[in-house]
């Protein structure tokens, strides 16, 4: 049989230990997972952030991988450590949005202004529950760091097979933020900014199929790009693409598109049949 | 059986491949290894962060891991390169002061002033050997990078089942950091600042123990902040708590509390009952 | 059996998950592979970077390891996708310049200009492939992340015994860059800068058995070195030594060299007999 993965993405940096911390934990309730990064470099509490470098990469991973994220600013107050079993993996985390994306794929949708948090109903197939098993927690537990104390045994648990029921008691919604969707008119999609990278590209949610018909141009704060580029070096100008992650993104190769432009997250992108 | 587990904490950084050399050098002599790593952003040559590193996390690994720790300013010096068996875990390094936590967590002590380096007898049922048998190294030997040359085959060869007293001959004494120790008095209690953390959170050499009666007060640098917290949270002021190390932290939520209080090691935390 | 070893050098950094979503694929395809990052910290699309990094630590790998690199400022263009198998290591990669050291390893020299790109015939005993079988590729196939979509599933499917000549056709020259070459004259040589670390620690390509005899003088950018040192701490000034990777290094303890002395790559560095 396989090794069990267990995925890490937190916040935690890689300078100091608390990321090590954790694979110990894991080690050694479950010597044969195998453990892998996602990152550690989460900007200091950026929950969104955190969302969508999960809901990036989980589908690249096997569909019993267990995704472990702790980007919790919360920890030690009343948000919930949860454990989630969905279609395409299981994510044991806190229950502050980091879920926001895989939610989303499922179509549910949260009716609030972008990035404000709400409530969704648990998809239908999926599995959730609130931890409260403390038997499967590192002892004595911190207030500060749920992570090692919490998350990562939880992870190493489930990965020895322990039933997810055996961990807690079942939840029926789950917190997400809300996304922006596009907005289309004849000849004309808006979308907006969800993700900005380390690089300064610009991430929208606007996918090939909502785009019309070419010739197509792009417009962001001010700029006009025409045309897509089939990759990152077509031009030295500011191009638009579609990315690796299947969806419209703005790029200024060498250069930071979302300083040079001024845009900031959920900030509109109109994209046009040209002429 | 379980894969052995190896550790790695070094000052080399991720953006040469110095780390990888290294477990290039564990995966040839020890196919099966698991290696971890700890961290390589030790500050270069910060061999008192290295330990604190080293320390803070060796125990949440299985007793049966091994730790290679390399902040080795000395490199092709005098320094002796060292392996440790001790109670929980075996350590492969210079013998530089980098065990000076786990040391400390069996009761001994060197008795200078704070941060200066000693030597002390070998805890009791530890066992440690000077490594000697170049056979278990890498040749030709360079005088520049122990890590890969020395360390890392050394612990594979451990990983592998190599008794450790075929490496070398054996040592009594150890070098190690003197570590200040918290001084109490009717009410009050002054303890140290042991380690500033990269977010410039100053952690203390004091335990929950430690402390007198609550209503609590504490003072360092002139700065006074009322009470224990329970999490970052509490406050947007600088806030007292104990961390997950399991001693007292000063915290100043969103900012660096070292560079606000102008804090640097060693400095003193008084705590005091209040009124 | 030992679990097959897939090493990852890229310039993706590890903030965003590019990386992990390549771990993820590989975990998919190869659950048994054993993944170690070399770096992904090459600086953004420095194929010569990334070359050096290759270079330095494959030998430290199992000779059956595979080899992943992907600095790749082309992706999407006319630039090959190969996966080359040599006497020490299997690349996959894109055919651009990044295996420079390991074809110079074999003796074979591309006649341009330093650093120049040209092509060489494939050494005796390799093999080299152009990818072309998209059955072994992840799709949709983006056109901006084939470290994700081509390399990462081919090294993969590599891991899993797939044999080199069924991932495409073959191919019997590569690119290389042109590596500078010393040039001695009686009781002198004239090496070059090839590498600057990210200490600014200058790399030449002079080894031990280019020099002189002693006592060596170094010269370099108007800077005098007298004698080589042993190791990093032999002086508070600038010293020459004979480093980890085999040859000449000048380092400037607790500083950077290559900045203090405003050397770039393919400077010269004269070693002469002093006197």
């Amino acid at each position: 049989m396989a090794r069990p993965i267990i995925t890490l993405t937190t916040d935690f940096g890689l300078t100091d230990g608390f990321v090590s911390s954790m694979k110990g934990v894991i080690a050694t309730i479950a010597p044969e997972a195998n453990v892998v990064d996602v990152t550690h470099d989460v900007p200091p509490q950026d929950v969104r952030y955190g969302a969508y470098a999960l809901g990036s990469t989980y589908r690249y991973f096997p569909a019993d991988a267990i995704h472990v994220a702790v980007i919790d600013p919360g920890v030690g107050t009343r948000r919930l450590p949860i454990a989630v079993r969905t279609g395409h993996g299981t994510f044991v985390c806190p229950d502050n949005g980091l879920l926001s994306y895989a939610i989303a794929d499922t179509g549910a949708r949260v009716e609030r202004e972008p990035f404000a948090l709400g409530r969704v109903p648990l998809p239908t197939k999926w599995l959730a529950y609130q931890l409260t098993k403390d038997q499967y927690w590192l002892h004595p537990l911190s207030s500060t760091f749920h992570g090692r104390d919490i998350f990562a045994p939880t992870a190493a648990h489930l990965a020895n097979g322990k039933p997810l029921h055996d961990l807690g008691i079942g939840v029926i919604d789950l917190t997400a933020f809300a996304l922006p969707e596009p907005r289309e008119a004849p000849g004309t999609v808006i979308g907006q900014v969800i993700h900005i990278d380390r690089f300064g590209n610009l991430i929208t949610n606007l996918r090939q199929a909502h785009l019309p018909a070419a010739p197509l141009c792009v417009q962001v704060a001010g700029q006009v790009i025409d045309g897509l580029s089939k990759t990152y070096q077509d031009s030295a100008d500011m191009v638009a693409l579609i990315g690796s992650g299947g969806t419209l993104e703005i790029a200024f190769p060498n250069a930071n598109a979302a300083s040079a432009l001024g845009v900031t997250m959920g900030d509109a992108v109109r994209v046009s049949t040209a002429g």
